[in-house]
């Protein structure tokens, strides 16, 4: 009986990934917690009411969508930074603990925004964009701590792709922010923002494709 | 210390299907939290007004059933699917989550059908048809790629199991999408179509089992 | 890269227990959420008023405090049957789908019970029996189809332990049983019977200890 | 097929660590459910009107936080609890199932404080110093169990590090039970105690880092 170290070292380091796999999942999955099933007067029950309803709730499926690919994006950045980690200390636990923070104020984040969707609004916007901005910087953030060779946290990691990795990790946050401050000059313009964001992480990724042509191509692949 | 590149490539991979597992388990339990406790007058609790509350939230019941299983077969399902995955990408990655948003949606639109069971009414049983249809397409799309040679994703996947996998996943919304239909002409039949699941997919089965007898039996055990 | 079979053998297996693990502890948690913050009239908050509400709202506290025992001892048993289990089939998988249906209605069944706790109903204490015996039965069928040597799932387990589980897994339904029965002579013990379950258990415990010494020291060590 | 015992041993061990990870992570998870959507009036939603309600509720934003951190703190206590375990009994499973007891109540206790927070009410800060208690003492308990050389559940445990952990647990128990004694006194001040709590911790490490500097050096790293 017993456990050999190495064996040991992994559990623990991947207790890490695990822990933060199943805060993804709750919050991803609590994002439909949110919408509330619309109710009606029994006597005014139709097809066309019923859908009425559902077409008035739209900015909750809307708010459900981006935020199911945004925490969805950062579970995938995630899964793409552990690939990297290959030890464990206090400082990496705690910069991953608070980039859960922002994760589990998503619900919340959401439901706001989604409630008091309108255009002469701008409070809900603000605070949608303050979460989405923490998670970008803790993620940015946990790069640079897995990045820092004097942790000696990561094996494998070339400047090239943290370097895009940060660039990637700032992006959502900056689309966010150009999004909220829009919003003080055309609201409605403010919020087709946020859906061109997958344009963008593909200009960025084209971006360090011709910069770096070799690595990257085998990173992407 | 450090991890030896083998171990990590498992990990990775490990890490997708445990998050999806996670995924599964909340929508599986939140099923559960969608049915309220029945609120009575407290001047008229009694063993019988408590007995025809339940009774008349019977629908509810019957849509956290037919969810349950229907979450619980998809979760087999996938767990059969990653039985073959021996590498990822980035392909793999979205199509595993593409697949996970209509998990997430099923305590909703059940939630939703339940509330709204009668039948003259389509448009609820239309948003569960069209959920149902969405998991069994993604599901459908997950097979196609790890079956595709090109991405070097699977290993022992022969083209019988393939095909009598991307059978099966498209039969769930063929049945879902044949009580809709039936739903226009018949509402009151069309609700004793999704019970009759288990037997489709025994037939399926059984096709399959015909047409490759040794394989199926192998993989079937 | 590329996985060897054995790993992959051993993650399919576990795989199944995560799934459960994470279902389990959905449900233990999602008790908590069923007891909602007490509402009180503005006017009337006092530290007097606020423990009068406490006091009132005290059988959602032990429903609580039971339900979370019963959950974590089904959880237990789970962690102690896989320890035996060393290969998987479509009937194992079943089977475990089908005990994890109880569990995920305990929230509901805890709630129902907690809200009409009063002497005179037996409508909530049924279901929740129900419930109970519904795992119950589920994780002694568990042991059956780990236990029977056709499907060669499990390695190591004795007749004796495989007897003490099979028994063990009947007890918290049987207890629940006859405090059901007990209830429609005398509701008022009805409730007592629940809380000695642990001494039940140990009873049980005591009888195999007896009729196996070695095995079982060796088992409960 | 068939697993090796020496790796079944470590996935028994490891289960326990992942089922407790699931139960952290939904109950930090759930905090923010607690939160709900302010309800305004339609006539008056404003940017103004809306920060002045989210002003109303930040006790409720302060309290989330704060149980954000004290989850995560144990989270992390867990981690490093675990990273010296190597054998397993029904002792540790049983010590452990109460430690996640308090956790699970997290929730509750959380919202219960946030929705009474005043300064005239002791009630809802005992009950959210109790949890916290509970949780503290349970986790000293934990560390008593694996520290036992009796069991051989832990193996690289110093008593230098036992010491420290023991002293580390105990450490937000008393912090929380000053706050809610100066309470009695001086709720004002009462409420600035908890936030001191990682000044505490730091003191408490820096003298076990000046009594033990080489072993606490190699265990903080």
């Amino acid at each position: 009986m017993g456990l050999e170290p190495q064996h040991k070292n992994n559990f623990q380091l991947e207790r890490i990934a695990l822990f933060s796999d199943a805060v993804f999942a709750i919050a991803i999955t609590l994002l439909i917690i949110e919408i509330k099933i619309p109710e009606i007067h029994p006597g005014e029950i139709s097809d066309q009411e019923l859908w009425h309803v559902l077409v008035q709730a739209s900015p909750k499926f809307i708010g459900f969508f981006v935020s199911f690919f945004v925490v969805g994006l950062y579970w995938l950045g995630h899964h793409r930074l552990f690939a990297y980690v290959i030890n464990t200390n206090s400082k990496l636990l705690w910069s991953n603990l608070l980039f859960l923070l922002p994760i589990v104020m998503m619900p919340f984040s959401t439901a706001f925004l989604s409630e008091y969707y309108d255009s002469s609004l701008k409070l809900p916007l603000a605070i949608y964009t303050l979460t989405i901005c923490m998670a970008g910087f803790f993620f940015f953030r946990l790069w640079l701590v897995i990045g820092n060779p004097k942790y000696d946290l990561s094996k494998n990691l070339s400047k090239a792709i943290l370097n895009y990795n940060i660039a990637r990790s700032l992006t959502i946050p900056l689309v966010f922010i150009c999004a909220c401050l829009l919003s003080l000059v055309n609201p409605g313009i403010a919020y087709l923002i946020p859906p061109i964001t997958p344009l963008i992480t593909y200009l960025v990724k084209r971006y360090y494709k011709r910069k770096y042509p070799k690595i990257m191509e085998q990173y992407l692949k």
